[in-house]
């Protein structure tokens, strides 16, 4: 059994993998990473690898619990990736946007493929049909937009998400929701269609924790999953162990 | 001759009409507007008539200047203007929207109209063929979209606005400009077509200080006109005038 740790800005998410199957899914704070570990151990103690992706600097603590009873793999940039990366600064690439196209790639082989990852930024990623990554784009999120509309202006008070929301809003709260909703809506399929102008045959992936809210109000086809990264990360894992 | 006074966060936007012409438009900061205002009457003596929009909350000694001076007309909730509001909460419209579409219920009448305003915010706004304004939309501009990426990640610089960027960025500079530019693109072009998909006639005005670098990003048929706010402002007042 595999064990997954993504570690983000705020928060921990974690998974246990059999084989290519995800059993169950946790979060946990940095802070109590320790006591949710041990609590999972006892959930599946068949658990005998492990992989680490990170986009925080330093997770020593959390690679000296993992390295004592796991196997553990790191995700940096000396991992063995089943993709050709011709991002022209791969050192600044996020270890997340690493893991989401080692994660395509495998299941994408030979797929000019776009991820999308609605989460606190959008990433856009592209690898095309020979496996080579060219790169993508970062947009700020739903929260993040509905923040800054809050923070950068004298007036604007900061509105909670809500998905009942008219194109046109008759309040200054409709407003901002249909301009954070619909606009992030407008951007994702006018972005799906560019890159198809571009490349005829393209697969569209969206994950992240926005995956829902938002799958449901684009209107290119697309794949909504929102564990992608955390089955990428698996995928990594399985894909070292041969190597 | 009308002096518009365009009072914003941060600036204050000045201009002079000779009936519907724009002669000349000037910026000055709020502190320093007494000594600006002297500078445009030396030059145009024949000012005798002002209107004052603002978005900040005193503007007691800019108003002291202008009725000392001229015929001042503030615009508030108050003012006559050319349009059904029905708005749930006119109160809280800002004042420049409020200027955009008085402007566009006067310069196009009887048409279905989308004022996009593009600078710190991107304000949408809709009238209808009745003369009615609906309400619309408030979405984070280019410059905020790009101090939000910085403000709210760990990782992320700030990134200078830069129209020079492809599809798919192939750093973290070029992925965060792509992401900006091309999205607010691709959002005001898929925004444009959900109300045209509503409203089969539809006029689409563009404007505000980011009106350049958009309007040939934009596939939509548009007007760009960075000077639709003052020259709505004009309008009023002349509308007012004869009240």
């Amino acid at each position: 059994m595999n064990l997954i740790v993504d570690v983000g800005n705020s928060s921990v998410k974690l998974a246990v993998f059999q084989d290519s199957k995800l059993l169950k899914s946790y979060t946990s704070s940095i802070e109590n990473f320790f006591e949710k570990f041990q609590e999972i151990k006892k959930d599946y103690p068949q658990i005998a690898f492990s992989i680490l992706s990170s986009v925080i600097k330093d997770t020593s603590e959390l690679e000296k619990i993992l390295e004592k009873e796991t196997k553990l793999y790191f995700l940096n940039e000396n991992t063995k990736l089943p993709f050709t990366n011709n991002y022209s600064s791969p050192q600044t690439l996020g270890k997340d946007r690493l893991a989401l196209v080692a994660a395509g790639s495998l299941k994408f082989q030979n797929k000019n493929l776009l991820i999308i990852d609605a989460g606190t930024c959008i990433t856009f990623d592209f690898k095309n049909e020979a496996n080579e990554y060219l790169g993508g784009a970062i947009s700020p999120g739903l929260q993040m937009r509905l923040k800054a509309l809050n923070h950068f202006t004298a007036k604007l008070p900061l509105v909670d998400l809500d998905e009942n929301v008219p194109l046109i809003g008759d309040s200054t709260r409709n407003s901002v929701l249909s301009g954070v909703l619909n606009g992030v809506s407008a951007e994702l399929d006018g972005i799906i269609d560019r890159y198809k102008t571009d490349y005829k045959y393209l697969t569209v992936i969206l994950t992240g924790g926005d995956t829902q809210i938002l799958s449901k109000r684009v209107k290119n086809s697309i794949f909504a999953n929102p564990n992608f990264l955390l089955e990428g990360l698996n995928y990594i894992l399985e894909f070292n162990k041969t190597q």
